[in-house]
């Protein structure tokens, strides 16, 4: 519970309206209680602002005017609704300590302030930093590290020789550290190839719910500071991830891949492995990098959906493209 | 063990031939023993009946002159074959109770008749309901509520703030109520939107092994009565889907997408944030849903595979499909 | 530690050097440092063998005499590092036995040299092979049988009747054995199938974190022997893989469907239920197979991104290339 005065302390708004209103949640502009902070980043909502009955909405000076209610002026009104996000967690805190339930090897090291949930697992000279939360029935493996304030939620494995910066957020049941696919063809099967590197994931990085990152062959896997996972995302072996870059749900990044900074990875998109994105790249929802990209930019491959008649028959001719550029080619020939 | 007369009761069939036939199990129409039911649905199959060696066949009216076996008739083989399913599920029964390894906090709320496993942990204020089972290593979050008659199998992660309808089937290591990918960029990295909505799950859902459902920004993920999911799909945060709707496996749906009733998503297809799929829909596999579909009908966008040879060159053309038709404008122009 | 006679012997390769140097890990190429063995298979990597530190090179025998450092000449150099991989694992041992934590139903029997983790579950009439090791937090369901030496990594669900033969590796967070997607349409919603099969796994297989196989309907699903699994790879009920198949990371083989053996299943590709793919067929990434594949050789579908300028122009003609080649059609009438 907070007050409006308090609210625009901390996010460095001008308030306009009552400074001892306290603001209990966060809502939506359209179905805010007069309890709830709400905020106007998308002009297509500015309809919805004359009606809302928030106890105070996040709005940018062009659009103070118009408010109903009290309004708490910013420059851009997302991010400083993102950071009033972080007063309003329902996430229940972790307590320090260790679990009785939790199986710890002697060798490990468990800061005074860390917590191991209930069930939890952690192996022989691991190390948990200061604050570090790891939930229920996580599992950490040999040697790794989990940075100071790091949290790691349950049924998560990490694996051996894994290492988190501070601050880094692993969702339910991801798994980092898992052997990379590398077999070698012997001629009747698959001989493996044993995955000695680790994994380096940075500071401030989040990974969502059932993600895996797969340790590397020799090397590390490595993904840098501020980066975001989305949920199911595969990071193949070996793959580096530049800071700061957003990868969406369901992606897939083949072995070796290098990935700049500050790049946008769309849903279900395909990077394919050894190739190389540089800095400030966009990839589109569903489609496939087969090659390097040197050029920042925005790129795409994915059709989207016609209804099965047009559908049908634009495939059938696709087959035959080729061709169709060769008849085409021919009747150039012909008026020329 | 029933005999074809309980069976036929059970059912509503009509029953041709011995009413003291016992039957133990199930079995394919090619394969099934003297004591397995079996059923004849598809007309591709007719061809195996004559040399069926099943104890009896689930069979329709127009096909039970050429049974060379006991015959149960009915309208719909396969509906009446999946109720029969029930009787020979092979799945262990819970038995209820909680197991002394499980860790249960105290200000949970769990049924007499409830089952909770080996080394589950329940959070507080949880709610687990009449028959429910939470089977071995799965996580309940603080205050979530476990319908009457759910189960929940192993390593399953229910976050905090999730609500099950009743007889609700959630699949192993499947994550219910993690964050949703929220972020807003602070010009030089990503600032967290906390995730503070639920996830609200309707009654008779079945949630597939390894499938995420995040939970919503502000206001709850919600998932209609009857819905199924396949495995390993990703809901991102906010997403709605309407009641009785299929979706097949690895699809994704992207935040706040709102799906109908009675839709059909097939497997790895992609929906878009934002938008709407009306009722009734049928999307096809592997298709992109990029924009809101508002009639009823199959849609579909996915190339299926050619030989390398005729792929390469059809991807080779349609890089330049553009050019390719504005080539044909020009001979039409040319031919006027 | 190993000396380079050692390495020469297990790997019998001819040794070209110092046969008391000894090696303690492995290296790239361009990075291994003066203790560590690497190797040279990729022409591509050819400018980093004269400028190379390593304490040994497995090199062809085309190249050695271009080696500045030991040589231990072998006819398939990645092939041999690949067996040279096993002496340098870095995944903790398991230590035979029972952890105190872990909950093993009585019916179980469990060899004396296998090793069950912390927190693991093993329910009732589970047989666990020889060697064979259960890790922390997994889950073994009713009556399946883990082969000897076969390794379940932490959290794997592994539910009633699946048998699992020798050596092989199922890693964290997989699903074998949740219910395959099967439901009936009853007119008003959706009646379940129960999935009374089982699932089959050969010996030598290894199957990737977070991939999901389900049991069959009627009959088992089967995975052959030596086929390799990477992460986060759906395979529905009553597929059939063949043996020493490869298929990458987020595959998705819908039911029933058949793939041959020796076959390369690229990432993100899609097999349609019920249709047959034969042996040594490579699909490349991205690609749906939606019909049979008779044929071996090499299929693919997936179009590549291009910039987001091109990739709309040609998007928006290929929803009319029907009508395109309609006009082309046209266009050579009018010409004949």
């Amino acid at each position: 519970m907070l007050t409006l005065a308090e609210l625009a302390k901390r996010l460095d708004a001008e308030l306009v309206g009552d400074a001892d209103q306290r603001v209990d949640g966060l809502g939506t502009i359209q179905s805010a209680t007069g309890s709830q902070l709400t905020f106007l980043a998308n002009p297509r909502y500015r309809s919805y602002l004359e009606n809302t009955r928030a106890a105070a909405v996040l709005i940018p000076e062009s659009q103070r005017e118009f408010c109903p209610v009290a309004a708490l002026v910013v420059k851009d009104p997302y991010l400083s609704f993102a950071r009033a996000t972080a007063f309003f967690e329902t996430a229940p805190l972790a307590t320090p300590g260790i679990h009785p339930s939790a199986v710890v090897d002697p060798s490990a090291s468990i800061a005074k302030s860390a917590s191991v949930g209930p069930n939890a697992v952690i192996d022989a000279d691991v190390t948990v930093g200061e604050g570090a939360v790891v939930m229920a029935n996580a599992v950490v493996g040999a040697g790794s590290v989990i940075g100071d304030q790091c949290r790691i939620w349950p049924n998560v494995t990490i694996y051996h020789g894994v290492t988190l910066g501070p601050r880094t957020i692993i969702h339910a049941n991801c798994v980092i550290g898992g052997d990379g696919f590398g077999f070698a063809f012997n001629g009747a099967g698959w001989t493996k190839v044993h995955q000695v590197g680790g994994v380096s994931i940075g500071a401030d990085v989040e990974i969502g719910a059932g993600t895996t990152v797969d340790r590397g062959a020799i090397e590390d896997t490595v993904i840098g500071d501020g980066v975001i996972l989305d949920n199911q995302i595969q990071v193949a072996h070996n793959v580096v991830i530049g800071n700061h870059t957003a990868v969406a749900g369901k992606a897939g990044i083949a072995g070796s891949a290098k990935i700049g900074s500050y790049c946008l990875i769309g849903g279900a998109a395909g990077v394919a492995g050894h190739i190389e994105v540089c800095d400030k790249v966009q990839i589109l929802a569903m489609s496939l990098v087969s090659s390097s990209i040197t050029e920042p930019g925005t790129y795409g491959s994915a059709l989207p959906v016609d209804t099965q008649a047009r559908y049908r028959k634009n495939v059938a001719r696709f087959r035959n493209l080729d061709e169709l550029a060769r008849r085409v080619r021919k009747l150039e020939r012909l008026s020329d």
